[in-house]
């Protein structure tokens, strides 16, 4: 297998983008990579999405995007993981180029979810949740974890107040992201203010509704030093499940699929949690980070918003999170957000994270994870 | 790159399957496959797939699968190219096996149509098509199909009646396949009177709405040769893209993508078109099969039709089509069709294929096409 490395990057900023349809957003991340890497070849398109056919009505997307960045005739699909499209299509393209099918494949994460009221697109997200035996039954993904965060509380006695440094740390780290959507610092007073979702979850628990693409060229390690930006390497990649029905788990408060992915990416990279400069968490919920931190080894089990109240999450912590705002601070286009933590872990670990920098990062760790815990994608990147 | 073989197959029939969801069918498929096989390990699985989230509500599928089929904590995710998931899936599996991280992939093509309005299914097909420029305008596939077919009988001077081979080919190579949803032969004076969907096209020119699943458990050769099956190996395994818009071709009559995605196959297989014992066509309509048989080398451009008026695409021609029905005959579950097409070429190349056997199979080809003509899969298979 050879060895992959990221060349070059690209974003939009994750707004809602009215003047933009969902290719748009796509090809202006795709040409952005290109023009990072300084390499005009692309022999294979992956596209990680996950809603374009519901809300946009648009299904055969990676050919849709490969006509619109003229790279026709490239060889190019999409890639759905619910939440995780996004990592799971930098994966699937990674093992392209490390079978030698590929020397320079391009990701797109995308997501366009604006356009449409917002009960058609909670309706939608709830497709990453089990059709007959949850989202049949009405309940939103808000809810799911909603369920998750009570039943925390309720086994570690904690209060919502508790929670409220994950969503201040990524909103201030936000502040210093020019691509980020929610780019205002907030407080613990604002955050006890912030309006019920689904009790105990509030709006600022929540990442919101938005639209953006980011992109990745990547090549294998060997060609990727004779390009012009320092080469980040894949040090791993790593896919793991879960049930996709919360009800059907053991313990819900046990993220199995983050757990494994997590190990696997360990292995594969010979690292451990005590090596990561920083943690690209997947908090689409301040539950989620919790549960990830946990499930990831960089906290005991029920210990996890302590790690956070002793600031030891914020960007000179021991383990930094949520570097550029996360999912909470950046914005959360679904099928997108697992390539803009790639992004963002690259910025980290090229220097060039601006007032967001995390001091001498080498290692960085991007966790995209699609439903409640089904579905997870661990990247480890090093430099 | 590790050479990588198919090692078990499985399939439903192809039907009307009131009493199964989805995930059932998709269950079905994959046991088979590893009841064939005789091997349980799974170490990824990946879904080919069009319309879940569209038709029935479930995005994740992939997880959902893995979590049905009991393969928990297995990597899945889902893979979209329109009508051409199936094979995608099958090319995206193959790279990861081929790299070396995965030893046992297990491929599942699978689409559920028939719980839903005809009209509904229509749309969510037109998905296929451009949405900005094709579908919003409200036209369909077959009104699609319908303009090339037209502008091909008015460019070769063809008769409707000219493509009626094709359909009674596809209709009686069905009728010996106990998988096939159409298992009724069909004549000339049939086709003659079948009526107008789309004109020229009839109903008899089309393949139809229906639910099924295919699946494929492939290994690299060298442990494929352990296996208790005659292994199929994976000669070539190609993609390549056009314009989504018919409206951006230069001439709507070339498919390029087909072409290309043909001509890169057989390089790899180090093979051309005269070497190919049978060949599973993408009929959709009957006039995709003529432009593919063209695009592929296998008749001058305009003579396809020539070639299944002198019989030559029969299972004792010299180059047979559809062979176990294709998607007119079997049915075109559309993302399972890509997985349909591969179990069939391996039941061809085991000699497996009872009274639809060609004689002396030893190589065989699948193509997917995606769109009209947008994104095309081509797999040529050895023994």
């Amino acid at each position: 297998m050879r060895d992959v490395s990221i060349i070059g990057i690209g974003q939009t900023a994750v707004a809602e983008h009215w003047d933009k349809s969902i290719r748009d957003l796509a090809v202006e991340a795709a040409q952005a990579a290109r023009r990072d890497a300084g390499i005009e070849r692309v022999d294979a398109l992956y596209v990680g999405n996950m809603l374009s056919g519901e809300l946009a009505g648009q299904e055969n997307l990676a050919t849709v995007i490969a006509d619109a960045a003229g790279l026709l005739p490239v060889e190019a699909i999409k890639i759905e993981a619910a939440c995780a499209s996004g990592g799971a299509a930098l994966r699937a393209a990674a093992l392209g180029v490390a079978a030698g099918a590929h020397e320079y494949a391009l990701v797109v994460g995308v997501e366009k979810m604006t356009d449409y009221l917002t009960d058609g697109v909670t309706a939608a997200l709830a497709m990453a949740a089990d059709a007959d035996y949850e989202a049949g039954h009405g309940i939103s993904f808000a809810a799911l974890n909603a369920m998750l965060m009570r039943r925390y509380m309720h086994e570690h006695k904690a209060r919502h107040e508790d929670f409220a440094p994950f969503s201040i740390n990524s909103h201030r780290n936000a502040a210093r992201n020019p691509f980020a959507m929610y780019r205002q610092e907030i407080t613990a007073e604002d955050f006890a203010a912030s309006p019920i979702v689904a009790d105990p979850i509030n709006i600022l628990d929540s990442a919101g509704i938005c639209d953006g693409a980011a992109a990745l060229l990547i090549a294998p390690s060997a060609e990727a030093r004779k390009t012009r930006r320092p080469p980040v390497r894949i040090a791993a990649s790593a896919v793991a499940t879960d049930t996709v029905a919360l009800a059907e788990r053991r313990d819900p408060l046990v993220w199995q699929s983050v757990a494994d992915s997590a190990r696997l990416a360990y292995a594969q990279a010979k690292l451990g949690p005590k090596d990561i400069d920083l943690f690209e968490v997947h908090d689409a919920f301040t539950i989620v980070s919790v549960l990830s931190l946990e499930a990831c080894g960089f906290a005991d089990r029920g210990s996890a918003l302590k790690l956070a109240a002793e600031g030891r999450i914020g960007l000179d912590g021991d383990i930094p999170i949520c570097t550029l705002g996360g999912l909470k601070g950046r914005g959360h286009p679904v099928g997108a957000s697992g390539a803009y933590q790639i992004v963002e872990v690259v910025q980290q670990l090229r220097g060039e994270a601006g007032a967001a920098q995390v001091k001498d990062a080498r290692v960085g760790m991007a966790q995209s994870v699609g439903g409640s815990g089904s579905v997870t994608v661990t990247h480890i990147l090093q430099v």
